[in-house]
């Protein structure tokens, strides 16, 4: 994390970091301090406008004070204008006030999905001690730094490569090396067809802002990642939620959603797919492909977890050529996810129109570090770190697996890459309140659906969920939550 | 540049390099070298769809070649699809084919206005040996790689740094060291409402996409910049364009356009405007947040030339204290463009909904550059860097006035800052054709009005416009265009 730098920031640093969360030593109040606790959950939209507090007997239990500490925060929270009284009700959390105001007799655009929103932010938490099993990437301590510090200082040393403004498309050297990759993925694109982006995000953002249109109905994966349900929403378009099996979409959903709605693009997870790990079968790759051409529609192939998956794995584009299809990829999930470098692959038209949506987003993208990914990828520094990344992960999965047989939990797919799909018998949002305050960061289940629902999934991660305490707490909670 | 990859680029390196297009020396016949040079232009754009091609008798003069080599040309371009014949009228630039068509019945999002897509793609073409005078940045060899390279070995040896995700408003050291930056400027900012983007360019998409709806009217600086005028534009936004003064926007327009069309946003820039070089006065500012507070109006400022003004040059949001002005700057004018490091600043709820298109948009941006500019910024290397550069911009800008005036040619601003917007008395569009034939990259004037229209002025950067020898060839140019 970057260096401490003095913030005006309400919480003091011992209740972000400690897993109690109120601590008695502290400078501040019992109230005051539960109070700058909560506060910075409804800055952080843990606690999501309209939320209700929890009652004051059981707000009592948890942080072990007082009743009559508990109302002093709440009564302060009030006076803040954060949470509003409702008589008979209790608690509940005040709409943030949004600045400016639109004028009269007009609307706002729709707001991302407040719990999405809240998945999303809680990703970047600084986080105390413990381990997070929520975590969407792999942990620090598993990246290399040397080989990305080698690499940037190599770039470093050669300032007229990144002294002007760089090509529209992307760094060169990049584009170059991933014309080579992506042939080693059985896919054929020119560098000319491969433009660089901030991370997979920026991709498929600008895929989104080229071919789609407010009031557009766009098939995704549900199981799914918030962050794309999110955009699509903010702009206004229709989500068709495609139920994710473990050999790839539901073929009869798609037919029908393909018929009755006539959507113009899909965007998916073909390998390794975010929450569950499963992976596309080379038939199902086929039929999707035969319905994608019958209904006219472009799939857009997020392989963010490349990486993490043997370069054999099926494709959509490798079977399509790029023809209606649109490749994202990034190295968020491999080399380091502040970087932010990513790119798409798109034919050769579409890739034209894709830069000049770039250009009114960010006109160019950092060319130092592309360069330097660039450098890991041309000397197989990349390869050779993936391969040990793959390993470590194997043995962090088996030990996983083992723990959460072993807590009672069980998955819903077969445990495959990062992420692993748990069913843990209770309703996993309440949940994850709880093990936050605890100082345990998870990703419940709802989050991952189009529309927010209860639901006793949650996605883990396998190189974060290894520590046997927090299977051990989880199973006292769905205990205590059962009787 | 980035070091040259083998690409598979149509053009040989010496069609691209040499002042003259067609090289008599290379390999492939004239027709086809001619051919080649054409089909980069169009791919460019620099050559819009629907263009008319020059007359072969015109061309054939202006490449020296006789009229068989420009008709054998034509004809290859023609075969390869790229434009066609209209009996009587000459050669057309086709249309290029979209990719996917919309399916029947819809209408696709309104492209960028070609000329603006062109200028800014020509923004980053490859020049030959001559300077740029159209170019909208610091030459290469103003800029300090040895103060950009400190800053980044610093950043690289402290990888913890930049492993993680990072915080979703961006770098803390860099959020601070801005905080400082703005208090110099006389705007109070906590880090907490700073937002770190991707250069100026995606601050002001942030803005755009948090704040507006399709069909939103939106004022905007006339003559102003291309590639805000193209995302408007795409957005789907109308475009009221207020005449930009001396002293700023025409208020008794500005005040028509508030009542008439009641617009949500004005994105305008105070500190040397682009391309006029002009700066808002003290009288002017409080008379535009006035007409602001009647109306309930947003102001976007954009201070992308902020360190080549002095630190007490008048801004909106010094008087309006970030009430409703919102505050965008960037690195690329004075450190380097394609590092890509901006950042902007709003009231506090406002500064929260912007991070979360920032999420959406590309989740975090890159670390461990904004580190190496907050590393400029606090040991005071930019600073010093800044003043460097303001010096010897006065005497370049000494010099070019002197050579502008010596060619007949006279300015329709006072010469200030980076740019100077100057009338040369011929219709500036086909004359920038024709000087980039020579190896000249230009600006004309059309490019930065809203709807783009024959003009006789164009944008020169101070610069890197003290050749003489260009002074010279526009003198004869224009000469020649007039008899």
């Amino acid at each position: 994390m970057p260096a401490a730098q003095p913030t005006r920031h309400p919480s003091p640093p011992t209740a972000r970091q400690a897993g109690a969360l109120v601590s008695h030593a502290a400078g501040a109040t019992l109230a005051e301090q539960l109070a700058l606790h909560l506060a910075e959950r409804i800055q952080q939209r843990l606690l999501a406008p309209g939320a209700r507090l929890p009652s004051v007997r059981d707000c009592a239990q948890r942080q072990g004070v007082s009743p009559s500490t508990v109302v002093g925060a709440y009564d302060l929270l009030q006076a803040r204008g954060l949470v509003q009284a409702q008589p008979q009700r209790g608690f509940f959390v005040r709409e943030v006030p949004a600045a400016p105001k639109p004028a009269a007799g007009r609307s706002s655009p729709p707001p991302a999905p407040v719990d999405a929103t809240a998945l999303i932010r809680s990703m970047f938490q600084v986080q105390g001690g413990l381990p997070a099993p929520g975590m969407g990437t792999l942990p620090e301590s598993w990246l290399d730094a040397q080989v990305l510090q080698r690499a940037l200082r190599r770039v470093c040393a050669d300032p007229m490569a990144w002294l002007s403004y760089g090509e529209p498309a992307g760094d060169a050297s990049l584009r170059a090396a991933m014309s080579r990759r992506l042939a080693d993925l059985g896919v054929r694109a020119e560098a000319s067809q491969i433009v660089t982006t901030v991370g997979a995000t920026h991709a498929l953002d600008l895929i989104s802002r080229t071919l789609l249109q407010p009031g557009d109905a766009v098939l995704v994966d549900e199981p799914g990642w918030a962050v794309e349900y999110a955009r699509l929403t903010r702009m206004g378009m229709r989500l068709l939620p495609v139920p994710r099996g473990p050999e790839g979409p539901d073929l009869a959903v798609l037919a029908a959603l393909l018929r009755e709605h006539r959507p113009r693009l899909y965007v998916t997870v073909s390998v390794l797919h975010n929450p569950t790990g499963a992976s596309l079968t080379p038939a199902v790759a086929h039929q999707v492909l035969r319905l994608a051409e019958a209904h006219d529609l472009t799939i857009v192939e997020d392989d963010t977890y490349s990486w993490l998956a043997p370069a054999h794995a099926t494709r959509l584009v490798q079977l399509d050529a790029l023809q209606r299809t649109v490749y994202v990829t990034g190295f968020s999930k491999i080399l380091t996810p502040q970087w932010r470098v990513g790119c798409l692959a798109a034919a050769p038209a579409l890739a034209e129109r894709l830069i000049d949506t770039k250009l009114i987003s960010t006109l160019t993208t950092p060319g130092p570090l592309e360069r330097a990914v660039a450098i890991c990828l041309v000397q197989g520094a990349l390869r050779r770190h993936a391969e040990r990344v793959v390993t470590r992960l194997q043995a962090a999965r088996q030990r996983t697996v083992r723990l959460v047989r072993e807590s009672g939990c069980h998955f819903r797919a077969e445990p495959a890459g990062l992420f692993g799909w748990v069913d843990v018998g209770v309703d996993t949002e309440p949940l994850a309140q709880r093990l936050l305050d605890e100082g345990w960061l998870t990703a419940p289940g709802s989050l991952f659906h189009a529309k927010p629902r209860p639901t006793s999934l949650m996605r883990i991660n396998f190189a974060t969920a290894q520590d046997a305490r927090f299977w051990q707490r989880l199973q006292q909670l769905r205990t205590s939550a059962h009787t």
